[in-house]
């Protein structure tokens, strides 16, 4: 898809293609295409990564309540949407035994309830052996700095998915 | 339910609850969680208006974008949400004559090209008649005004369906 095409999109379209770009928050997609006309696929993505910014803290905590558990219920269940269970398998959660997933969901409790919002994890740029030593270690960080962090891993899915939208991976990688 | 139940709910539950209080947009009551407790069903609802007050224009004008036009092809389709569909069969707009439906149609697509967003209205306190009127007079507004306008409908409608969860009807209205 080329970028002529993204900006000749009605928003019903644009909503439609870009809409799951940040997990479950179409309006973020909505919000965007505010911006149009977008010079080239690295724009796009900035604007998206931008729009995120200008959110009040509430907001920005609101975006991440809408992801999902990392190798949580919804995996097992088959509940989640198309891209985190395409990243979360891709990244060998779906394969983990029973012991694995009870050591991540005690860690996703805890994070959840020092946080008051779920753990997010670019998980397609990770393992699954490597996700429960930085959950621990984020789980460690001050709240203000792990909003930051988890705030910037909703913009490296928000790339990738992209990436996957537009057909040039390398590019915005 | 009463306040103490809302307040007593994790994020999950939150949302599952009130996500639809403002149309299709689940963030809103993902951010509104942080504001928690709340006083009452009044103050519940003030947190919803003043969360939409705090978002960038872009942001404003993404949620109005994720509300479907009113007796447009969702709800012919029966493709609205659970709520949308009460609320503009309540009004009438789902017995409609294909004639009024095409001036509908008509105006509502000169709404959108004007502003770039559909056009919103509280339509359980409307009547089907008075909707193309209204939408005709609204269509002639300046835009920074309308956006104020439309905003204040999704305001409106986040009100009633709140007392519809609460159960306090006329508390809220």
């Amino acid at each position: 898809m080329d970028i002529g095409t993204v900006n000749s999109m009605d928003f019903g379209e644009f909503v439609d293609v870009f809409g799951n770009v940040v997990e479950r928050c179409p309006v973020v997609a909505a919000a965007v295409w505010s911006q149009r006309p977008f010079r080239d696929a690295d724009d796009l993505a900035e604007h998206f990564s931008a729009f995120l910014d200008t959110l009040p803290v509430p907001g920005q905590e609101g975006v991440l309540r809408c992801h999902p558990d990392l190798a949580g219920s919804e995996l097992q269940r088959g509940t989640l949407s198309a891209e985190s269970q395409r990243e979360q398998s891709g990244a060998g959660l779906a394969r983990l035994g029973a012991g694995e997933r009870l050591r991540l969901a005690e860690l996703n409790a805890q994070y959840r309830a020092r946080f008051g919002f779920p753990f997010v994890l670019a998980a397609r740029r990770s393992d699954a052996a490597a996700v429960p030593g930085e959950l621990a270690r984020r789980l460690r960080c001050p709240p203000e700095q792990e909003l930051r962090t988890a705030l910037g891993e909703v913009k490296k899915i928000g790339r990738l998915r992209l990436a996957d939208l537009l057909g040039r991976d390398r590019a915005l990688r």
